[in-house]
């Protein structure tokens, strides 16, 4: 999926500070010459010895920057039209911007790789402080080489070798949480309707599924997993093989808020009460869908909000400090279980 | 709804053009002094003599713009997160601002006055060259004073003085249209599931209910109007109230595909088949609902594509040009229907 090359270990100013014996604020002072700092003369000394050791080198990209802040953030992403989640994610960002004086600037561009590179070096152009790179759906990606000269955060995907910093949602702890629920009101027959694909959401979501399983001491069966289109039509084909086995599950376990809509239609066809005869677990929290559906929908939230939040946020401390913040990461945020009436 | 004073009429580059006997974009040429152009010394003086007789000032501000364009608007809206239509408003204003080498700088305020004011300051500061005002659905608005000091144009929205342009969606249009296709399929007593408050959207549609029916030469029966929230709950019950007259109508026209969604389970539960024992046309085109619904709903497509595509596009004109342009107007979008299998 990508080539993109790790970078080579340089020193960081976190190795000045743990050399110097000080903070990397305070080696951030230092550096920067800061007037409104107060540093003695001598930590000052200590702090210079041991860039001079290290022969480490401050981020000029990075200082430039400092000095001449646009405070304003480039935020790209594949989508923003066709689903909630892009709004979702928009908003979350644009709100921990907005509490720090910043303003995103975007482009949307439905995927075409041209336009992310021409993007990009439009926001280089108009010199943002850092860069939010946005998918629609948790997946892997290749962003443009050029997003290498400002901070980024990767919001809902992530670089293979994990070289950019990273928000995605923790679809192994949703599937175990959803399951968990399911397992604690007495079901043991637990079908899943999956998505056909490898999507990250499907084979974290099936760990996870697994694994709640493995707790109550159930042994994983494969017959209960069948895929489909992840749409209503999807949700309707999977739900009906499922419930016509010799054992039908008791259960269902909806890859997302879409095929659980089909799965309502089966129950349906099928003449099978909500909860009564079949509970029922989707995945998103898509608001139209959940209140629609009747029983309304017990769901797993997919927390695009507060990963636009964070993403955000972990770019700020970036732009504020970038040089204490050299090691890439991925961050795993909750996908909380949201009660209704479906189990 | 809104204070906001007419502006004085000014002397326009128009009115230069029109004293001088040359074409807006020969003065413009004049007045900006353009290397490019290659105008007669003798129309030079026609023209600067009419600046002078008139009194013309150009828009100095506008004119410092263009000198040291940031090629950045201000998209300032007050929801971009709970509907689609955001999205699409976004996506359309994008679009455009991308052929035209244009990036949008993105606010969404929840429509918290304070922070519409300090938006538009942060625009300002950040020297947009144009800003767009949009809201989520059709009203009046009151847009911060400041935000004269650049181009603006409102989207899906409007002042009520019409001192700035607008572009918004032809609701009574859009009315007359779908009540057009339910008389052309046979019906003579039509059904209006109406929205219970006085949005321009609510006031359009219904007035292109009543000239369908007059054009049909069909009385106009204020029994068949009946209101209700703007959403499932809202529509089923009116639709309940409505099939439940002595001489209930054969077709629904419905405020919105929300509201049509409840009409569909009002239906189910009165055993009335749609389209064979009712005929049901929404408002919106949702996508997650119109194709849901079964049999899949009959609607009005709700522009929001076009409506931000127009306004920047206008923007940019104004931009371009900003005296051939001030005579502020509001632009209708057609609501185009959209057949599936509901009627």
């Amino acid at each position: 999926m990508t080539n993109r090359k790790s970078r080579p270990r340089r020193p960081s100013m976190k190795d000045v500070a743990r050399l110097a014996g000080v903070s990397p604020t305070t080696v951030s002072f230092v550096i920067n010459q800061s007037t409104h700092s107060n540093i003695p003369e001598e930590t000052q000394e200590r702090v210079w010895d041991a860039v001079r050791e290290l022969d480490y080198r401050p981020n000029a990209m990075a200082r430039g920057l400092r000095a001449q802040q646009t405070l304003t953030i480039g935020f790209i992403s594949d989508v923003v039209a066709t689903t909630p989640y892009a709004g979702q994610m928009i908003q979350g960002a644009q709100d921990l911007a907005w509490q720090h004086g910043y303003l995103l600037l975007l482009i949307s561009t439905g995927g075409n790789q041209q336009m992310e590179e021409t993007g990009v070096e439009m926001f280089l152009e108009r010199q943002v402080d850092g860069i939010i790179y946005a998918t629609m759906y948790h997946r892997a990606v290749t962003p443009p080489e050029a997003i290498d000269n400002v901070p980024t955060v990767l919001l809902d995907c992530f670089v293979e070798d994990h070289s950019l910093p990273s928000v995605v949602p923790d679809e192994v702890r949703g599937g175990r949480e959803a399951i968990d629920h399911i397992l604690a009101r007495g079901h043991r027959r637990i079908g899943f309707v999956a998505d056909n694909s490898t999507v990250p959401a499907q084979i974290g979501r099936l760990e996870g599924y697994q694994i709640a399983l493995q707790g109550y001491g159930i042994e994983f069966d494969p017959s209960l997993v069948v895929a489909g289109q992840s749409t209503p039509a999807g949700g309707y084909g999977a739900a009906v093989t499922l419930l016509q086995q010799d054992n039908p599950p008791t259960a269902l376990f909806c890859f997302n808020d879409r095929m659980a809509m089909g799965v309502y239609n089966a129950a349906r066809k099928l003449g099978l009460s909500i909860p009564e005869d079949l509970a029922v677990v989707g995945f998103d929290n898509q608001e139209l869908i959940v209140s629609y559906l009747d029983p309304p929908l017990t769901t797993m939230h997919l927390p695009h909000y507060e990963m636009g939040q964070w993403a955000v946020e972990h770019l700020l401390h970036t732009i504020a400090a970038p040089d204490t913040q050299d090691v890439a990461q991925q961050h795993l945020i909750d996908c909380p279980l949201i009660e209704r009436a479906s189990v």
